[in-house]
């Protein structure tokens, strides 16, 4: 019989419990694979009377974590405890005892990232978080691994479950979001505390990520720009879909040259593009490099099952570099430095949708005002609004600097004959197809 | 300064060409992951003179494939020159005489792979072959690595660009296969024999290969049932798309307990399915795990850059493999025996079209002799021919076995009542979603 591999587990929650249930039901597959037995030696948990959805020997459940993380038999832990202080202490003290990590925190990684994968390769550990990005879908490996011999120029993710569910309800239905959200409550597909979900800070994190492994920089959560989704109306999503787009809040990183952006907001994507059919929970992250074009990998961005594949598959790949003894090695660590785009370097198409004063010359005032800035329109929509006395014009931009952008909306703002702006998006994804 | 490391390149054609060009054009990238500098040492042609896609010193090029494959300077050879037993003779050279191996050539893959396979693991040489399926998508990658803790079940693949451009067109435009045909071979994207492409012969290689894998069961060629896109008439496409259906050459490779089916057809799929949405010459693999659920991988199926980025990919992979002295560690046998399912094991949905005579009783005729077979419909079309005598019938069944379904066809193909049946497809993709 060969000796088993001992592994200990951080938290026992959704996401652990599936990481029990994928180590029981596959240990066939995966002893072919690594040639060994994995063997879960100690769960560290909060309370070990509580209900699990997982049947595990009540034997294996400790609330010291020193169990785990001192103990010299366990050769790797499975981080699925979630929060941050706390585990980055957990995390580089199993570090500096030798254990190699695997972990699904997102949250952590893109704040203590590049601290964490440090003290990895000084003590020679592996230290994997495919399951930090698209719950199941293998992301990181198709950027670090699929793609290495390629330059990614922009990468463009939607990479939270919440509010694309969110976002595809209220399309298909008209419906507000505060409604859909409710639901989405209600169907498990939002935390009873959304915030983290429809602020946008999640996706920001996921997408700080990416761009660290996407353009071999190190990119902090503080340097992506994040616009959530709670203030969208029904009247965006319906002039949306009347010229051709499907709002998405997508995550953007795009490099130009040695200069990168990445931010976080609402956009609007031609219908025809890969992303606008990711619907509901799913997720997507569309890649570009400039050898191999366009590339797309889609799936389920959450839930028990497929994030502790992703963490289970990391686990395989922990193994056999411990069969191999090559644990450590394989982290590359960022090629550039990282400078970000100024306001002055980031271009795009905007749509924007303002009330004005019903009277002769208002149009041709706010086109003047663009055109002043060197911006021209691909498509222009007016229409009555009840509100008799106003309008309403709904514009989309041909490309234009921010700072030219943001420029035009503080004179319109300033405009007498503009009651207000209602709403303005970015359009993404037009000049690629 | 680092001793570079050599490689030998078998063929310069068009994805030569790119491999070529993206090992000048990111030296920088590639050097920071492995840490030394790649040089391409010789380069096997079959005409010196001939002029090329890239700017190469000549003195490199040489028509004796001995000076790479004896050369023991050179770590790795690269193969891209196409064709299958000299190629095989000059890899299993290769390897005897320790050269690790990246090839593009899915037609040798499809044929040889296991021996091919087991020489490079006697000899603890790497063999990797990425780009034979589906060009610049690290679909292999994904299924050997990222989801290497999960059970897939089914595997359906768009990974035949040409026949995908044929069909998008057809389905758009209403056009008839033979001027499509046309118009892809003009554009480049069909080949002027396109018999391989068009029979669905090169799809069932790719199948063979993904099927190996995502299974670890050796599928030969020989287990893919294949049938291609040049029987389909723009009625079918059209009936297709007023039942909600689009028709793709589909790849699949279905898994139930222990046995497998594999196979290449045209299938309609329901329009909001993602590879529905898969137009062009693009490819995808749509990947079915017990744990992960849906996933898909989606980009440029051919191509010179994109292909060659799967190749240098690889390349990178046996480099870093080098450094650490692991080569040849990597490939993992396949798990079980190949158990094919018997055609009472393969359940499917499916289309037909049949002209009948125009009489009382015949519908009730016909579905009298599917339900006797146990096989009911989901969806039932009836309308008239141009010819009054007869009309036609488009049915959509409920899952049937393959068994039932050719006993009912031989039965219906009897009938007085039935002038002909005009076409038959499977509806694949519904039970899923």
């Amino acid at each position: 019989m060969v000796k088993a591999i001992s592994i200990g587990l951080l938290g026992l929650g959704t996401v652990g419990s599936g990481v029990v249930k994928i180590i029981e039901n596959h240990q066939d597959k995966l002893m072919h694979q690594i040639g060994c037995p994995i063997l879960i030696k100690k769960v560290l948990v909060k309370d070990i009377e509580k209900e699990r959805r997982v049947s595990i020997d009540e034997n294996l459940l400790t609330l010291n974590p020193s169990e785990i993380l001192e103990d010299p038999e366990i050769d790797a832990v499975i981080e699925v405890m979630g929060g941050i202080e706390l585990t980055r202490e957990y995390l580089l003290k199993a570090l500096a005892n030798n254990k190699h990590i695997v972990t699904a925190n997102k949250d952590l990684m893109a704040l203590h990232g590049p601290e964490l994968l440090a003290a990895a390769s000084r003590n020679n550990c592996d230290l994997f978080y495919e399951a930090s990005v698209a719950g199941g879908i293998p992301i990181l490996r198709g950027l670090v691994d699929g793609l290495s011999s390629d330059r990614i120029t922009k990468l463009m993710g939607i990479v939270n479950g919440t509010t694309n569910f969110i976002l595809t309800k209220m399309s298909k239905n008209g419906s507000a979001y505060e409604e859909v959200l409710r639901e989405a409550q209600e169907l498990g597909f939002a935390e009873a505390d959304p915030s983290s979900d429809v602020s946008g800070l999640d996706a920001a994190r996921k997408m700080a990520i990416l761009a660290t492994l996407g353009f071999s920089m190190n990119i902090d959560l503080a340097d992506v720009k994040v616009r959530g989704i709670t203030e969208i109306s029904e009247e965006d999503l319906k002039y949306s879909k009347k010229l051709g787009y499907t709002m998405k809040l997508i995550g953007l990183a795009s490099r130009d040259g040695d200069k990168v952006e990445v931010s976080v907001q609402p956009a609007l994507l031609p219908e025809g593009h890969p992303l606008a059919g990711v619907n509901n929970e799913y997720n997507a992250v569309y890649v570009y490099g400039e050898a191999v074009g366009e590339t797309m990998f889609y799936g389920p961005g959450a839930g028990s099952l497929p994030t502790a594949t992703a963490i289970v598959s990391d686990l395989v790949a922990v193994l056999k570099n411990l069969r191999l003894g090559v644990n450590g090695k394989s982290a590359v660590s960022p090629q550039f430095s990282k400078l970000l785009k100024k306001p002055a370097e980031i271009f795009a198409k905007y749509f924007i949708r303002i009330h004005v004063k019903d009277e002769v010359g208002v149009l041709a005032n706010i086109t003047l005002l663009f055109a002043e800035h060197g911006v021209g329109f691909d498509k222009i929509l007016q229409l009555p609004l009840k509100d008799k006395d106003y309008s309403e014009i709904v514009l989309v931009t041909h490309t234009a600097s921010l700072r030219d952008y943001e420029c035009i909306l503080q004179k319109l703002e300033s405009y007498e004959m503009v009651k207000g702006i209602e709403s303005t998006y970015r359009v993404e994804g037009e000049n690629i197809l």
